[in-house]
């Protein structure tokens, strides 16, 4: 299997990821989010690049039971239905609705992934679920939004942690990883991934310093949902599981 | 201390440097080229974006003294005097020069970071003179020019090096690190900096690939100059040091 990886989304430009299965990783806060909100009963999420792209497509989408989200230096975007933090997404929010999402980073990693084959949205909340979705991958590209062009520790943690598990259960195959996945797949070996590693990160103090220091507990949760989620055509949608 | 890190140039786009010393790094091979340049005798290097930029300085300084070179895809570009291989710079062929340098990723990182208050050139070359250059700063920017806005372990490892022997020269000091810093601090404990590390590398299978696996070895000798390489006024001269 080759495998590479973008320690930010910046790493992406004027590339296409075609032949690759595509996991892309925003855990504070963009892909917990959307995973959160489809567990909730969301139909779709669909991320855009900007606030002006979001409000567009939500008026071609109909504004009925769609629903604006997003953020912007961490906080809910003016005139916006929700933010970005993980408990915001209840069932009796979402349950059944649209959401057209724009965030900092996060949902423009999913777009500048969207020429993959397969493109999976991961967190730690739905982790083995994503797992399995890339174990049978023959060519795997791991996706760290960062921040703002840059490196984002609780993303590589994230990734690394995939991959590790990918290639634990391929251990008997030869794989060809790249400069960054070679160092996403042994980061674990010096720095744990758990809640307080991620409160410590810059994005985690940046959260805690805006009162949403809960938000990296709610992102720091392992497998809370046993599901996959799928960028196709535009929106993020359950791929299987429950 | 503060310390930041971007593991490639992409990361400095909007990023102003002011207020830091910043410590560039672009092992295979523009870094090393450089500092093997003006250990050879070269009076100035002037980093430029693009080989027109390059042809346009090195119109206006003055084509008497004056070599161009660089590199595209590896390969000397064409018209160019010299290409970006460390044992092209030798006394005879540079003493007493001025160059104009263009290289895919090393030169405009370079560039990238010439808002900051000092510019450091470093590589492994010139590895222990550049920690001794940077060892009392108040904030640090290690910058990686890595491969097209990816990551270049070389460069992580050789900033990393440098970061952690200034961390250890001020033991007694707390300090700031951002995420990456506090990775590339460690990632020593996972992959070991040695020429067999550099071969292995995306960038030193590349540069094997087209016939310079000797360039890899040159570039991987540690601390063969004791030279100080500051970028100042567009043009990179020796700090102080023999």
């Amino acid at each position: 299997m080759r495998v590479e990886a973008y320690l930010s989304a910046a790493g992406l430009e004027g590339v296409s990821l075609q032949g690759r299965v595509a996991v892309v990783v925003d855990v504070l806060r963009c892909t917990s989010s959307v995973v959160e909100a489809l567990a909730a009963g969301a139909t779709a999420v669909y991320p855009t690049d900007d606030t002006e792209d979001a409000l567009r497509l939500a008026s071609s989408i109909g504004r009925e039971d769609t629903l604006l989200c997003g953020e912007r230096r961490g906080l809910k975007i003016a005139g916006f239905d929700l933010g970005n933090s993980p408990s915001e997404f209840t069932p009796e929010t979402v349950g059944g609705k649209r959401l057209v999402m724009s965030t900092t980073n996060g949902t423009r990693a999913l777009n500048a992934a969207a020429g993959a084959d397969r493109v999976l949205v991961a967190s730690l909340l739905n982790l083995s679920a994503s797992v399995e979705a890339a174990r049978d991958a023959e060519a795997l590209a791991l996706v760290c939004a960062g921040r703002a062009g840059r490196f984002a520790l609780e993303d590589a943690l994230c990734a690394g942690t995939i991959l590790r598990r990918v290639l634990e259960g391929r251990a008997d195959e030869e794989h060809d990883l790249d400069d960054a996945a070679r160092v996403l797949s042994r980061l674990h070996e010096i720095i744990s991934l758990d809640v307080d590693a991620l409160m410590d990160t810059e994005a985690g103090r940046a959260l805690q310093a805006i009162d949403l220091g809960g938000d990296v507990a709610d992102c720091a949760r392992v497998d809370t949902h046993d599901l996959v989620a799928e960028l196709e055509d535009s929106a993020v949608r359950v791929a299987h599981g429950s």
